[in-house]
């Protein structure tokens, strides 16, 4: 098949050539002769949109415009590549692409985690591809993880660093004892972080993430608006040194589990014992482990974003559409969200409706009695007292007599624990809010 | 396109019901509506070779022979999945399968590492699928990441965990500072470990799957007589006690590297320092990292082994080939060794080639000036030493008056170590054999 499928080209239509768009280009003609030989056709980009066009392009017989529409009117195009961002014009864009009849392959996270459903609809109707694996987690193939090599698996649970800009910042917090803001100011003079750091450190890029991951993971639509979001600017050097004395490592995780009750579905800050695997992903390195009832615990680690590692996921995308759409056959191998039919018949939990244990930090007088006081009120709500923390007054809050007493709890529903905070909140003992943080145990110590 | 699918089934002919196999069976009974709803389509077993059948089945209407052959041989069987292990008859059995026309799914890492360049040739001559991602790191997706998930890199290099036996009794050794005949044997009692352990321990399983991981990696042909292969049954916990001092852990890997010279292969106990991701794999766990060009360092962690990991890639596979077959396509979508034209213009280096650091283990006779003997063949052979550990007699070496003396050395081609070594032991102050294990930095220090 070898000669005759070499003459054969799918033409590649770019539209956004900025991190990942560059890096993409560069990839596909700088592999052009290895590309071939994996998939048995040639790969050309004939068509790109950008507002910066390279003179040389032209000499290459590559269409330019300005204008990304242009790329998805083209009918010499046979997979439109969306790199250019955000939820307009990407959305329009893609379902233009769509209308016409072309693959789509996006690394474009919020727009799949927010118009998915649509456009995947829109996909199945026109008998099309839209591929989004660069769009979790860089370079690492997670997607394709968990809707083609777990598809034997039934998954109870997946978590996952899945914002490298926060897990650096996190590291650089613990390993170097710096607060947050000050941090975030290199990781921004680095470039790890963007001038507004809103998506990254408040932990809306991971909730895009999560909501991709657990739509594959379940076989549910995908759910943004039922997500739980908390961010890491709260965290504390207090709360790190706090944690890794009780022998724990406070990352961003994104976490999502199917229970008897609805699906779990957040993102927030979470203590995971140093002696888990995932608990040694540091710096800007993604990390997801998924938990399946058949493989077991699986981990995938590697590089969550950047140029080269995104554009990795991008034409890898672009050669499995080339691949499966190779002698002819148009018809998407594997569905968008890994199941033919969504199930429905299962609810996103409320955060007050889900079960953890927790890390509290409060801030108490420092007079007699107090621990057996925030103990009773614990106790009242059936919440046990797994680890404590207690040391002589020091610092500014010492010289207010305020002592910060640590304590993490046992299992309990959020909503009790809720009250319980309000409770511990109002007790005179009591010098101000108390610091609450979900911890994750797994049920895998290992992983 | 649901409705008309489900109409359609895939017949399954299942050779062999042992631990994977009663696996395989359980998962997709168990699993039948769930697969479904992923393939679009329903798989069924109709035929079952086995010595002991379970009397249920032919209520089922399952099929059942003694003979696999008759698996083989049955034209209602569109996939058989080959279980039986071994050489022989496995390979007669997956070829007569092939010729007639059948895709086939096996387990089997001997089989396609000795036997895999004859039988791919088969199935592309009969346009079928081999498939066998259960063949390497269990429940782990790994061929999968690297044929598709990192389709758009040149892979650098790959090293792996990849016998979980191994790693097990590794892992015991250095964390009950027990030595490896004793850990063995509890292995055994355990069944982490065969009765006739050697397959495991001296690294020839590892070979098998380092052989077939390479193969993907590289886009080369199968070359199991290539390889070189050394086991754990040497290693001491007093290496493991000296490697830890100096910061490294001692795992079994398999690695491979392109470089400008060849293709290097080879399986053996490995110095990695202890920061490493990968070296904080512990237990029967399996773990793989793969350097490509683009996507970077990744790293695959889960179960190598086990009736239910296994059977978990087993039934990916079957689910890839129900997807990529549905609607009467009946293609390979994707090479069996990741490229369409292996390539043929490199060698696999002799270790006699490869380049490498090593942890040295000198029994030395406690003498004035043996370390600077010592020091000075290493010079001589253009050796530096980057640490030392050198101490105290005691023991019963001691009384002989013997020291043992460690050293770690900078990077030197393996032929010349070996000289240096054999110049060493016939120094009159050393006073036996020296041990020597590599040691391998990577070119990432996280992972």
């Amino acid at each position: 098949m070898s000669q005759e499928s070499d003459k054969q080209r799918l033409r590649i239509g770019l539209c956004g050539v900025g991190t990942v768009g560059g890096g993409t280009m560069h990839l596909l003609n700088s592999k052009k002769s290895e590309i071939t030989r994996r998939v048995g056709m040639t790969l050309e980009i004939v068509h790109v949109a950008t507002r910066r066009p390279d003179p040389a392009w032209q000499d290459q017989g590559i269409r330019v415009s300005q204008d990304v529409f242009d790329v998805a009117r083209d009918p010499e195009v046979d997979i439109l590549v969306e790199l250019i961002g955000g939820y307009e014009p990407a959305f329009e864009l893609v379902m233009l692409a769509i209308q016409n009849g072309k693959h789509v392959v996006t690394a474009n996270k919020a727009l799949i985690a927010v118009h998915g459903n649509v456009i995947f609809e829109a996909a199945r109707q026109k008998g099309v591809v839209v591929a989004y694996e660069s769009a979790v987690a860089g370079g690492i193939p997670i997607i394709k993880a968990l809707r083609e090599g777990l598809s034997a698996n039934s998954i109870h649970w997946l978590a996952g660093i899945i914002n490298g800009t926060s897990n650096y910042i996190l590291t650089e917090m613990a390993e170097r004892k710096r607060n947050f803001p000050e941090v975030l100011k290199e990781a921004q003079a680095l470039g790890y972080a963007e001038a507004d750091p809103t998506f990254d450190v408040e932990g809306i890029d991971a909730a895009h993430k999560l909501t991709i991951l657990a739509a594959n993971a379940f076989g549910i639509a995908l759910q943004f608006d039922r997500i739980y979001t908390e961010g890491i600017s709260k965290i504390t050097t207090a709360d790190m040194a706090f944690a890794a004395e009780l022998g724990y490592r406070i990352k961003h995780l994104g976490i999502t589990r199917i229970t008897a009750k609805g699906i779990e579905l957040r993102v927030h800050p979470t203590l995971i014992s140093e002696r888990q695997l995932i608990a040694n992903v540091n710096g800007v390195m993604n990390a997801v482990v998924v938990k399946g009832d058949s493989a077991g615990s699986t981990l995938y680690y590697g590089a969550g974003a950047g140029a080269a590692a995104t554009a990795s996921s991008v034409v890898a995308d672009i050669i499995d559409i080339a691949r499966a759409g190779r002698d002819d056959r148009n018809v998407s191998v594997v569905p968008p969200l890994a199941f033919s039919n969504l199930r429905n018949d299962i609810e996103i939990l409320n955060i007050e409706d889900i079960e953890s244990e927790y890390y509290l930090r409060i801030p108490a007088r420092d007079r007699v009695g107090v621990m057996a006081k925030i103990s009773q009120v614990l106790t009242n709500y059936g919440i046990n007292i797994e680890a404590v923390i207690q040391k002589e007054p020091h610092g500014p809050d010492a010289e207010k007599g305020i002592v910060p007493m640590v304590i993490l709890t046992s299992r309990i529903l959020e909503k009790t624990m809720n009250v319980a905070i309000a409770v511990i909140e109002s007790l005179d003992e009591v010098a101000g809010d108390v610091t609450r943080i979900r911890v994750e145990l797994f049920d895998d110590e290992r992983v």
